[in-house]
């Protein structure tokens, strides 16, 4: 009962309600009646919407229904009513026993919402926590009425909801990226060839735990740490490959501050016998990196497409004679790690619409781009920033420098 | 990176390598020939198969293909294979960068399944795991070929693959049930009045701890716990409220081992001053739910119908003059605490046809009735029972004495 990132406080409380009153507001901008997110079993399978709505799990099928006026129902299992009535954001909260259809049916007659967003997206995972069959399920209720044909995807309300950080939001999340430079710094102290990743892992599990914090994702991949020229490179938990002399050493790490992520990496040189500096080859991908990421700090402001800011990044280090990197420049952090729409994406088919969104003050990105150093490793650093009128801030101090170790 | 509960050993993958060959025997049963999990970004919405079948997360689209002749293959994000490749469940895994239309159609093509299982389900949430954007997107990339009208839902077959128990498993859930019941006997010895609901919890959750075993479902409200005529009953957290002399306590926890899950509950009586043993309607109320796990369990073995053993222990209840509980009798407990698809449930519109599917060997529920005595508080008793060919075997000891205490 002691495990910290579950226990919501009254601020927890008060803080959803301003997203819910914000939800609303965005409702009307996009002339959205209703938002309904239709759930079950939320421990098994959890519509990421959830979490933003009540914070709290249901067992039977459940409807939460937002209207643009402002009102909010909850029908629930009986069972399941007392949890949400105390999670605070729902004043109308109403429980059934035998099945939902005919409470569900008399709120949307109630409501006779004509343009209904529902939790589906073709390309936008946090706005589709709707399973099919639950997409069946609802149609088979609905059958005889209008409103299976007013659904709409909530992918733009989503979108908003989530970029648009309150300034709570950012300073959680600053926190997060302070906490987390913070523990490099004394990982940095700590570092010796030798070392293997997982203990590497290991000395940051203990900062972060000492800290009273917890993983920004699975445990198993964060901290990433990677090694030397033959390292999984990302994506992947750290292995008993011991640090070397000559490795470049790279970090993906994140910590929760108040529910809220953080998301950095950060790269080290580990100099061999004689060395009193890095060699050229591994200063000029540490440099190409650094550049790449200010470049395109320097042109990310409201307005702009998030291909165009993924662009510049790639193309200085294309032109610098590297591989491209096979992933996006950056992403969108906030309750999870990977928060948002709007990616600083190329126009790959994995990314559909992402790329398209215009990016928006408040918003918080990610760039992280990478290169590989052929014999030494993989240099990368990761930045957070938040997207104002006029610019960008980073949310905690920069990598300008390679690190370097003995 | 210490965290217990998400490290795989290499027993997690031998374990996992016979559930999947079980998993093409059933696809033969069934006529199925292939069985398709497409998935993305699975930290934020996971699909519960992923579990049976890698164990590990995913970033971008990926399709985890499994054939009725047990070939294995996964198409991932580039970024993702060396995870997938280290889960060691999937010998071949194609990694992508644009985006996964082209090898999936090609695998397609290569295959040509004739009946797809797909993870959709109107009333079984863990055969439920596609989203609905995704399917629309799996459509999108289909159009044109034939296989996306040979889509069936995989809900037999994973209703097969997770209910019917390798002794393995069985072995995981009774070391969680007897972990379990070992606490509540510890717990046992430090009840008073004048304890919270919360400070019990807490003796509960530091017992856990020592074993080093983390609770089967979110720590929140497991343990569960409720005293007094008001208590919320079921399905919320505890809270401050204390024990008083004359309360009926229960409470509803659960721990993994190996990854199983146990859910057990116990009923507890304390004393007013001067009594010797419980009033008679607290004894009375106890021994009907007592009574009514026993006899439903009596009458549990294969070919049985779960709305068949929900309607002796509901009747039995409702004989004896009680309300009847607003709930099934019993679930599957497996990897998570509600799993699999047959339940002991009545013919209730939220239940869909989970109480029509015939009872098989090998599979293990829970019997949970509850009443509620007025003026005292609820009685519960959870077991579980592991159905044999002849019947079924408890996995831990049952509760046959009203618990005492003061």
């Amino acid at each position: 009962m002691d495990s910290g990132q579950n226990r919501e406080g009254q601020g927890d409380i008060v803080f959803r309600r301003e997203k819910l009153d914000q939800a609303s507001a965005i409702m009307n901008e996009l002339d959205l009646d209703l938002w309904l997110t239709f759930v079950r079993e939320s421990e098994t399978t959890k519509d990421p919407s959830l979490d933003v709505l009540v914070g709290a799990n249901v067992t039977w099928q459940s409807a939460f229904m937002v209207t643009r006026q402002g009102r909010r129902v909850a029908i629930v299992g009986s069972l399941d009513k007392t949890r949400i009535e105390r999670s605070g954001t729902f004043p109308e909260v109403r429980g059934y026993v035998g099945g939902i259809s005919s409470e569900l049916l008399s709120m949307l007659g109630e409501l006779d919402p004509a343009r209904i967003a529902l939790n589906y997206s073709l390309d936008t995972e946090l706005a589709d926590g709707l399973t099919h069959g639950m997409y069946l399920l609802l149609q088979n209720i609905l059958k005889g009425t209008p409103y299976g044909e007013r659904f709409v995807s909530s992918e733009r309300l989503v979108a908003a909801l989530r970029g648009r950080k309150t300034p709570s939001e950012v300073d959680r999340i600053r926190r997060a990226c302070q906490a987390t430079v913070a523990i490099f710094g004394e990982l940095t102290e700590r570092l010796k060839v030798g070392l293997t990743e997982k203990q590497v892992a290991a000395i940051i599990t203990e900062r972060m735990e000492s800290r009273g914090l917890e993983p920004a994702w699975e445990a198993i991949q964060c901290p990433a740490v990677f090694t030397g020229p033959g390292s999984a490179g990302a994506h992947a938990g750290p292995t008993d490959t011991p640090i070397e002399s000559g490795h470049i050493m790279n970090v993906d790490f994140g910590v929760k501050v108040d529910g809220y992520c953080s998301d950095l990496q950060r790269t080290w040189y580990f100099r061999r016998k004689g060395e009193d500096k890095a060699p050229k080859e591994v200063q000029r991908g540490f440099d190409t990196i650094r550049d790449a990421v200010h470049k395109a700090a320097d042109a990310l402001r409201p307005g702009k497409m998030g291909w165009e800011i993924d662009a510049i990044a790639r193309s200085h280090i294309v032109e610098a004679g590297y591989e491209e990197y096979p992933h996006a420049l950056g992403h969108q952090v906030g309750r999870v790690a990977h928060d948002g729409r709007a990616l600083l994406c190329p126009h790959w088919e994995r990314y559909g619409d992402r790329g398209d969104q215009p990016i928006e003050e408040g918003q918080v990105y990610t760039i992280e781009p990478r290169l590989t150093v052929p014999g030494f490793g993989i240099a990368t650093i990761e930045e957070i920033v938040w997207v104002r009128s006029d610019g960008v801030e980073f949310l905690s101090d920069p990598q300008m420098e390679l690190i370097e170790v003995g």
